[in-house]
C-alpha cells in the first residue's frame, strides 16, 4: 500500500510539473519507491506506471523484495534505460545527484532534461509514515541496547577502533545489516575532530570519549553518547552547557516554527556562555533511509516543523587541541511536540562501571 | 612524492585535452591525489596548482592528511567552488560521476563544461604504485588472517548475520577501519543470489555456503570462500568447475592479452561443463582505494593487461533454489605474470573443523 501511495505522490509532482517522466538514480529513493535493498537499480516512473531496473546479478532479489505494483526488468546494460527507455519522452525529470555521464546520453536523444533543483524526493521522504516510524524506531531501540551491552566490554588502555568493533558486533548480533556510518570514537584531543572516526589511539581513562554511531537495516539510527569519568571543571562545564543547549532545543519545539528556529534556540544559548565560535556545524538532521537526510536545522533553513518528522538534535563544543563534547537526541514530531526516540539511552554520559 | 607524481599526471591530461582545470568531485579521486580520508571534499586542479575544499568539521583532519603540496581551503559553502571558483575557467573538465546539480551551477556561470568521458581518473589509478601495492597486500593479509580467526568461532544453527559479525568483528580488532562492502554470508539456496548479504537465516550444516568479504582502510581487500562439509555429488561437481575456470583464468594470464581474453578462458570452460548460462556476472574487477575499479574483467573490455594491476578473479554458477557456489582469487601482475596476494587463504572450500 505505502509503495502505491508513492508512487502515486511522485506522478502528482509530474502533473504539476508537466514533465511526463522521472529517473530515479538515487539508491535511497529507489528503496523508498519499490522496497528493493540490492546496491544498483533505477526506475522510470511515468504518469501511468513505474519501471524498475536492475541487473541479473539481483533478479532472485527483485523477485522477492520488488512490490508487485512495479514492472520489473532485468537489464544486460543500464546505459539502455537512459538511452532507449528515456527517448519514448520528449522531457524527463531528472533528480540533482543524477550523473552529467547519465544526463548526457539521455540529451544526445534529444530528450529535454528538467533538472529538479527542488529534489522533490527529499521532501516527500522528510514526513514519515507509521511504517517508516516503527522501523526508525526499532534500529533506535536495537542501536541503544546494543550500546549498553558494548559498554560492558569497553576496557581502558585498548584502541577506539576495538570500541568500535565491540559496538558494531552487538549491533549486528542484535540483527543489525550494519552502521548507518562509520562510527566515531574520538577520545581525549581527538574529541575536538567533529567526525573523528574511531582510531589506533588507545582510550585513556579519564579522557573524555565521543561515540556517535547508528544501526542500520532498510531504516537508520543516529546516538550521541559520551564516556567520562573525570573531574576536569572545564570538562564538566562544557558537557553542561551542551546538555542544557540540547535541552533548550528539544523545549523549543513547536507548531509554527522552522528548522532554523531550533538551530537558534541551542546556537545562541552556547554563544552566550561564550563557546559560540567552537560548534562549527549545523544542530541536527532528519533520519530516516539515510542517516542524512532532510530537513537539516542549520541558521538558514525554513523548513516548517510538520508531524512525522524525524530529525536529530545533536549541538557539539570542539575546544582543538583539547577535547570535544557532542550529545545527541532525536525526536518524532508527534502532534507538535517532540517524542524523543533515543531514549534507550536514557544517559547522555557514561561510564565504564555502568 | 607520490602526491606531486599524481598531480603531475592529472596536469598532463589537462595539457592534452588542451583544458585550463578539472574540478575532482569524486571522493576515492580525492583521496587518491590527497591523502585526505573523510567523507566531503572536492578538488580543483589547474595547470599550475591543486585547491583542496573541506568544512570546518575536517579542519583538523585536512591539516594532518592533506600533502603539503596541495592548498587545503576550508569552505562554509560548497556551491561557491562551483560557482566563484570554477568561473576563473573559460572552461572545466567534469568527471562522469559529478552531479547535474553541480554542473548546471558551473555552467550558469558561463563556464563551457567538458565531460571527462574516458574517466581519466579511473585509468590512472588502475596501475597501482608501490605504496599503493603494499597497502593492499596489508589488507589482504589482515581480511584473511580475520577469517581464520571467525572461522573457529562459526557454528551452524546460528544466522547467517552473526557470522558476518564475528568475521567484521575480527577484521576491525586487526586494524581495519570496515568492510570494503557488505559482507555476504549466502547458504544454501541463498547462494543463488549473487549478491546475497548476510540474513537471519541460520546456517545447516551440509548446506554450502559463500562467505565474500573484505576489509578497507586506505586501500581495500576482497575475498570469496566456501564452507561447506557435505557430500552432494552436484555441489562438489560445480566447486570443481568454478576452482578449474578460476584457475584455468590465472594460468592463461601474460602479456598482451587484454581483460576479455582472461574472463573468455573462464567462462569458456564453463560453458563447456554446461553451466554457462549459471555464470551471470563479469569475472573479476580491479581493487584499491574502491573494491571495485578498473580494469573490468568481462566479454566486452580491452584493456590490455599491464604490471602493478591488481584486480580479482571470481567466476561462479548459482543454481536457483538450489545452491551457489562462487571462488575468487587476486591478482597483482609483476613483470608480466599474475602473483596471487590472496593467499592468506590457502584453500577455496574451508570447513568448520578447520
Amino acid at each position: 500500500m505505502a509503495v502505491i501511495a508513492r508512487i502515486a505522490a511522485v506522478q502528482r509532482e509530474l502533473r504539476s510539473l508537466d514533465i511526463p517522466a522521472v529517473l530515479i538514480t538515487n539508491l535511497s529513493d529507489v528503496k523508498y519507491l519499490s522496497g528493493f535493498t540490492g546496491t544498483t537499480a533505477y526506475m522510470l516512473v511515468d504518469l501511468e506506471k513505474a519501471v524498475f531496473f536492475t541487473d541479473s546479478r539481483y533478479s532472485i532479489q527483485a523477485a522477492k523484495e520488488v512490490s508487485e505494483n512495479i514492472v520489473v526488468e532485468i537489464v544486460k546494460d543500464y546505459a539502455g534505460i537512459y538511452t532507449e527507455r528515456c527517448s519514448a519522452f520528449k522531457k524527463i525529470l531528472l533528480q540533482p545527484s543524477c550523473s552529467i555521464n547519465i544526463s548526457s546520453k539521455i540529451a544526445a536523444q534529444g530528450v529535454d532534461i528538467y533538472l529538479d533543483e527542488k529534489d522533490f524526493m527529499q521532501k516527500l521522504r522528510m514526513v514519515k509514515d507509521n511504517s517508516e516510524i516503527s522501523m526508525i524506531k526499532e534500529q533506535y531501540n536495537l542501536a541503544g541496547k546494543a550500546f549498553l551491552r558494548a559498554l560492558k566490554s569497553f576496557k581502558y588502555e585498548t584502541s577506539e577502533k576495538s570500541w568500535a568493533a565491540a559496538l558494531e558486533y552487538h549491533m549486528k548480533m542484535l540483527g543489525a545489516k550494519g552502521e548507518s556510518f562509520e562510527t566515531i570514537v574520538a577520545s581525549g584531543a581527538r574529541g575536538a575532530m567533529p567526525h573523528g572516526t574511531a582510531s589506533a589511539k588507545k582510550v585513556i581513562e579519564n579522557e573524555p570519549v565521543i561515540i556517535d554511531f547508528g544501526s542500520r537495516d532498510i531504516y537508520t539510527s543516529d546516538y550521541t553518547r559520551m564516556i567520562y569519568a573525570g573531574n576536569d571543571a572545564e570538562v564538566l562545564k562544557v558537557i553542561d552547557i551542551v546538555r542544557s543547549a540540547l535541552e533548550k532545543a528539544v523545549e523549543s519545539i513547536s507548531e509554527g516554527l522552522v528548522c532554523s528556529d531550533i538551530d537558534n534556540a541551542a546556537r545562541s544559548y552556547i554563544e552566550e556562555q561564550g563557546y559560540g565560535k567552537y560548534f562549527n556545524h549545523s544542530l541536527g538532521h532528519g533520519v530516516g533511509i539515510d542517516v542524512h537526510e532532510l530537513p537539516v536545522l542549520k541558521s538558514k533553513c525554513d523548513y516548517l516543523i510538520e508531524d512525522n518528522m524525524i530529525f536529530t538534535i545533536e549541538p557539539g563544543i570542539y575546544l582543538p587541541e583539547k577535547f570535544g563534547v557532542r550529545l545527541e537526541q532525536t525526536v518524532l514530531i508527534n502532534n507538535g511536540k517532540p517524542e524523543i526516540i533515543s531514549s534507550a539511552l536514557d544517559k547522555y554520559v557514561y561510564n565504564l562501571e555502568y
